[in-house]
């Protein structure tokens, strides 16, 4: 049973949409793993910064608590994994391809419901996602147990409903992929004290995907469909996307177009965002990388954006 | 003088008394050690989660600031060691068997006045604990200087009073060993902002511990007494104790029995807290734990709570 | 590309002016290390508890958001690095010879004005300093984008104005050096929400510095003249102060003397600062290392203070 200590790290400049700045930042990462007698892996995995956050802001989110990083243990009966997990959806499906030195936005991800820093948010409140291969399927479930500060004996009045779920398949069978994923998500207000929850409807939905590769070529399509709770109620939510990334001797180039349209009482809110990235292998765990972004809004931004610098492994 | 990279972790299921609910935790501990030429031996220990607490809730404790983790020396004039060691009672008597996969609220923890986290707490404020062995004869003493944010030169301000204090004598020949200890703390009130402390009467008690171990079982026994101060004043207080665990070749089965009885101006509140747990190894720093406790509070609290899940060593 | 993990610690007793308290802390350093198929190196480094900062108080500078740490890359070009490195002016001429255990309130380093923690502080803004050498000359400069929460694409509308920025050159032959630096800020009140800067006018310095070495003896001189700004305005302000540094075998003996000036609209405020210390190495990395200081502040503080204990490397 070992702790493996890996690094990594990035710096550049952004340029916002508005004005240039510099970005830079630096992480450590622990991978623990370890093997029972009886051939059982376990293991977890979780950053220093995953340690850093305060009772406000981002909700105390821990992996000494339960919140952030992963604790997992494998073996015949499939893989169990506990802390902050994906979702069953998002372990499924996926996302986008990423562009850019900092994701410029990570407007290539999925607004999944569940799992992963979403859902119901606080300390000692961990999802539970569990796999399952057999061939070239991958079965997938998650949940999380709804209950804001749970985990301790000491406060059970600080237990709060609303449990999130999720199912997903995925069947990838040489250069193919296709997935789906279902997943459902009470939605609360987690804004300032964890223990004042504001509990609206429940918001659920459908994703779907699929991945083709042809050589050095990845195509990857996205499609989403449910419903989601805005303040005035819940309504219909869709979105679609479609990324690719192809790769030449050193040099990789990726990007993404997305849609989200989201019903309200007064209408339709469409969001769209195009992303387009480049990455030149340096060698050694370094790489120049660099990205553009643009999104128009249905709030009215309409802007460009992009990224450049260099991001290291270590 | 090195690091050494050490982890823990836990999943599992955990029944407050009221609701299931899931709970992880994934950690990580640095330990350091060295030998200066003349063969003292120095180091310290703490975790990623020792520097993570915020300037609100747990009184930003850090292993950073003196506040949480170790520091220590030693060589033949005995230990010394600094940060957030345990009280010398706590480190001659100890607790009794824990029981759980999460501790399951602690409850078999004695209500130690000092170090460790109780006493004064806040940044820049570190315990001292220094021990002495003579034979099968163990010393303890140990203080604060109940400095809230001392340990600076800019802000001498911010110094107040009250020093929490301990001694403690253990005597462990063979299967056997004895332990008595005393400490006396000012109780202050840091909730919110540090600098606001209030100050109550001095509570002071006096702690007393035996063990006994035949072959693979091992029995322990604890009483306390002293005066606690409560809101309305400084009152008697008194607790005593009992377990034992047993080893079966993979199995490890853990017990305890503990009443704390705490007079107050309007009478006496008499809290009764029970604990059954186990253990089954799974080799390779993997075990299966699991617990159940029961517990009957003077405040009309009366619950069976447990937990059952894995735990990991890296 | 390596982690590699390093520690330190410290233990002692604090004489604050005002009351004796004890002190300690123990910490852990990763340093990042890595080298292109290229020949360029790069790495990082940054404490564990450069990622314990929350959102109140210091302002949450974390190491993953860019606001403490470094990261680098160096070749031919130069080096060039972003995170909390210090400032250029800093990097040129540095501070005088630090006394005592914990530093005594840091009264040997000059006040400059960007950099290292100086200026706009925030998550997502790091400083960016350059260096270059040619044969006994190093030339550096320093900016940050004074964009704070600047670096990401979602919150435009947060970025502030105000960059901070600094050149400095040293030359250093033999046993001599000498060093200039030129910085200049913008003042910001950063106190609670890091959104809500408060902007007073541009203040900027010039710090010149010179080292003499002859054999174990080390002797510092800094002069810093420029614009502060306080409450009414912005006034003259200045500094100056001498250090050395001795090493007889496994002692060094350490001194500093240092004057501030700086003009109010009422008058002249004068702070002066003295400091001796001393250090005797143990070896394997330990040491015992004790100070003693003075300070006569036109505040009316006129106090003396100092420390003990033993420092630890690992």
């Amino acid at each position: 049973a070992d702790v493996a200590v890996r690094g990594d790290a990035r710096m550049g400049v952004l340029y916002d949409g508005n004005e240039w700045g510099f970005t830079s930042r630096a992480r450590v990462q622990f991978n623990l793993s370890g093997e029972t007698d009886g051939g059982l892996t376990f293991g977890g995995s979780f950053r220093v910064n995953d340690e850093g956050g305060a009772n406000t802001g981002d909700g105390r989110r821990l992996a000494s608590e339960g919140s952030r990083g992963t604790v997992f243990i494998a073996g015949p009966f499939g893989r169990l994994a506990m802390g902050a997990p994906a979702g069953a959806a998002e372990a499924a499906v996926g996302d986008l391809h990423e562009v850019g030195l900092t994701g410029l936005g990570f407007y290539n991800e999925v607004n999944y419901l569940t799992g992963d820093g979403d859902g119901i948010r606080g300390p000692w409140n961990p999802t539970v996602l569990y796999s399952y291969t057999f061939g070239d399927v991958t079965f997938y479930a998650s949940a999380s147990d709804g209950r804001d500060r749970g985990g301790r004996v000491e406060n059970p009045a600080l237990s709060t409903g609303s449990e999130d779920y999720g199912v997903g398949l995925a069947w990838a069978a040489g250069d193919f992929k296709i997935a789906a994923g279902f997943e459902s998500s009470q939605v609360t207000n987690l804004v300032g004290d964890p223990a004042v929850l504001t509990t609206y409807g429940r918001q659920e939905q459908w994703v779907l995907g699929g991945d083709a590769t042809f050589g050095d070529f990845t195509l990857r399509a996205i499609y989403a469909n449910g419903d989601r709770s805005v303040a005035a109620g819940t309504f219909d939510y869709e979105e679609y996307g479609i990324s690719g990334s192809a790769t030449f001797d050193l040099i990789t180039v990726t990007a993404f177009a997305r849609e989200t349209r989201q019903d309200t009482a007064t209408g339709r809110n469409t969001n769209t965002y195009y992303g387009l990235g480049g990455r030149y292998d340096l060698g050694g765990g370094a790489a120049l990388v660099g990205g553009i972004g643009y999104r128009d809004l249905a709030d009215g931004t309409d802007d460009t954006y992009g990224d450049f610098g260099v991001t290291f492994r270590f």
